[in-house]
C-alpha cells in the first residue's frame, strides 16, 4: 500500500485543518489535532488520522457539536463531573484532567465522570496524563455492541477498553491499553482480507458457532478476551463507564446513534489514586524494583514501552496515501 | 470422598474453637470464624474450612499475632489506612471497611489500604459488604509467585485475585472474584490427580513449554488468564496491592515468608464509589436494565448468582471428613 510521509507538525496541521473545515471551532479543533497527532506519534495509527473521517461525519450529520463547551462541576473534594455538552471527548478530557489531578494530589484518591461526550480515541491520554502528575489512573468508556458475553452468541458489550497507568517519576509510566474484546473489529476484517485465520475464542460465526475464520466472524459477533474473566472484566467496564457516570449502555448507544459512522454519544469513567498519599515515602523505588524484575524477564514487554519507544521518535510518519486524499477531499 | 453434614453453627462452632485453641483471642477467632462460615454458605470451600489448618500453622510458627489489635487511620476524608498488626486479614477489614464506606458515601470515592495483614480468604465479603451499602467495591490483594507473565517461563505474579460488585438496593448485587492465573494451582491439581486435562493456556510445564498435562504445570508454572490481556490485569493487582498499599509484592513475600504453609504478609486494596453522587437520580434503574438485559441472554450467568443461591440455603453443608479430622487434631 502506497503511503506518504508526513512530519508530526504536518499530522496536527493537517487534521486541525480538516477539523475548522467542518464546524469544530479553534479550541475543540486544537484538543482534537492534539490526540491525533500523539497517537500517531506513538505508534497508534488505528487512534490517528484514520479516524478523522468519523469525526467529521459526525459533525457533518450535526451528532457532535465542535464549538461545545465543557462544563466542570467539582462536587465534592474528590467527585468531579464534566458534561461535554454533546462535543468530542478531547476537550472535556481536557477540561476535566486538571481538576481531578488536584483533587487527588489533595485528597488522595478521586473520580472524574464525563459525560455527553463522543470518545472515539485511546485511553492512555487520560491515564498517562495521571501518571505524569505522580498518580495511578485508571480509566474506561463503552461504546456499541460488538461483543458477545461468555456464554452467549448475541452481542451486549461494547469493545470496551480500559487503562492502567502507573507512574515512575522520571521515568517513563507502565500503562496498559486494551480493548476488552479478544481482537478488535478492524483486526479481524483485516485477517479476513489476506485470508489469515484468527485464534479460537476471537469470535463466533452468525449462527453461533466457534470459528477461527475472520471472515465468519466478521459476520457474527466478537467474544471478550479470557472466556469467562475477560467477560467479567468487559461487563465491569460497562457498569463503571455507563452505571457509574449515568450515561449509556453500549446498546443504549446502539439504540439512540444516528449511524452516521462517527462516535456515538457516551460516558467515560477516570479514577485517580496519589501512591505517595497511600503508600507513602519510599512508594518509588519500591514499585520500581518490581517493574524492573518483570522487564528483566525474558520474553516480557512492560506494557507500555513499545508506544513510548515511538514516542521518542520525532521524525515523519508513514500514513497510507488514500487515506490521506481521503482526508484532504474533507478540508 | 466420606463427608460428614455441618450446620453453619457447627461450622461456625468449630472454626472459632479451633482459632481459640491455637492462639487467637476473642476477636480475632470470631473474624475468621465468620469468614470461613460464610465460605461454606456461599459454596466456596476451597475458602472455607480448607483454610483452618494454615490459619493454625501460621499461628504456631509465630508469624501471625492471633490478637493483633489493627489500627485505623483516616489519613484524608477519603484515604484510610489500616495496620493489621501481624494479625490476620479479617479483623483488619471488619476495622476498616466501616469507616471507607462512609468515607465512600460522604465524599464520593475513597480508598482502604490494608497493610501488614496475612490474607488467606476470597475478596468478595470486602466488594458485597459496599455493594450491601449502594456502593460500588474493587478489591484485590497479591499472594506468592505462582504465575509467569505472558511471554515469561518465570513465575512473579501471584494468583492475584480481583473482586468487583455493582449494588443494586433490595436485590444481590452483581459480584465477581477471580483469579488472574487461568485455573487455581489447587484445581491444576485435582486435574492431575483425575488423570484429566487442562485448557491450553493454564501453564507451562518446569522447562517452559506449553501443557496440558496438569502434572507437568503442576512442577512448572500457571499462566494469567486471557494471554498478554490477562497478564496486564494481574500486573495491575500487584501494583495496586502491593506498589499503591506499600506492602510486599508477591516476590518480595515469597523472599520473607516462614513457609510455615499459612498466609505470607501482604496488602489489600480496596476502593469504593458512590454511584448516586456519581451518576446520580436513577443510577439503580439504569444499571438495573443493562444487568436485567444481561441475565436474560441465554447460556449466561451474571457473576456471583451462583454463590447468592447457595448463601440464601441455610440447610447443612457436607464436608470432607478427613478435613474435619485433621482440624479436630488442631482443637
Amino acid at each position: 500500500m502506497s503511503t506518504i510521509s508526513l512530519t508530526l507538525h504536518e499530522i496536527y496541521d493537517l487534521a486541525l485543518a480538516t477539523m475548522l473545515a467542518n464546524g469544530c471551532d479553534d479550541e475543540n479543533a486544537k484538543a482534537l489535532a492534539d490526540i491525533v497527532t500523539r497517537a500517531e506519534q506513538d505508534g497508534s495509527h488505528s487512534h490517528g488520522l484514520f479516524r478523522l473521517p468519523g469525526y467529521v461525519k459526525a459533525l457533518r450529520s450535526g451528532k457532535v457539536d465542535g464549538a461545545a463547551r465543557p462544563v466542570v462541576t467539582r462536587r465534592t473534594a474528590s467527585v468531579i463531573h464534566v458534561d461535554g455538552q454533546r462535543g468530542f471527548a478531547p476537550l472535556a478530557q481536557a477540561a476535566g484532567l486538571p481538576v481531578l489531578a488536584s483533587a487527588a494530589a489533595e485528597t488522595g484518591v478521586a473520580a472524574l465522570s464525563l459525560t455527553n461526550i463522543h470518545h472515539f480515541a485511546a485511553l492512555w491520554p487520560e491515564t498517562e496524563y495521571l501518571a505524569d502528575r505522580g498518580l495511578v489512573g485508571i480509566a474506561c468508556t463503552a461504546y456499541m455492541p460488538a461483543v458477545a458475553p461468555a456464554g452467549s452468541t448475541e452481542k451486549l458489550f461494547g469493545t470496551n477498553p480500559i487503562s492502567f497507568a502507573w507512574p515512575r517519576p522520571g521515568k517513563k509510566p507502565v500503562c496498559f491499553d486494551m480493548a476488552t474484546a479478544a481482537m478488535a473489529m478492524g483486526d479481524v476484517q483485516i485477517a479476513a482480507r489476506d485470508g489469515a485465520s484468527v485464534p479460537p475464542g476471537t469470535g463466533l460465526d452468525a449462527d453461533g458457532n466457534e470459528t477461527t475464520d475472520p471472515a465468519e466472524i466478521a459476520k457474527g459477533v466478537l467474544l471478550p478476551f479470557g472466556g469467562y474473566k475477560g467477560s467479567a472484566i468487559a461487563m465491569m467496564v460497562e457498569l463503571l463507564a455507563a452505571g457509574l457516570t449515568g450515561d449509556q449502555f453500549s446498546y443504549e448507544a446502539a439504540e439512540t446513534d444516528n449511524r452516521d459512522g462517527g462516535p456515538p454519544r457516551g460516558g467515560e469513567m477516570v479514577i485517580a489514586l496519589s501512591p505517595a498519599m497511600i503508600a507513602g515515602a519510599g512508594w518509588e523505588a519500591h514499585a520500581d524494583a518490581f517493574v524492573n524484575r518483570l522487564s528483566g524477564l525474558e520474553g516480557v514487554r512492560v506494557p507500555g514501552a513499545r508506544r513510548h519507544a515511538n514516542r521518542s521518535d520525532l521524525g515523519p510518519r508513514q500514513i497510507h496515501k488514500a487515506l490521506i486524499e481521503t482526508i484532504r477531499s474533507l478540508g
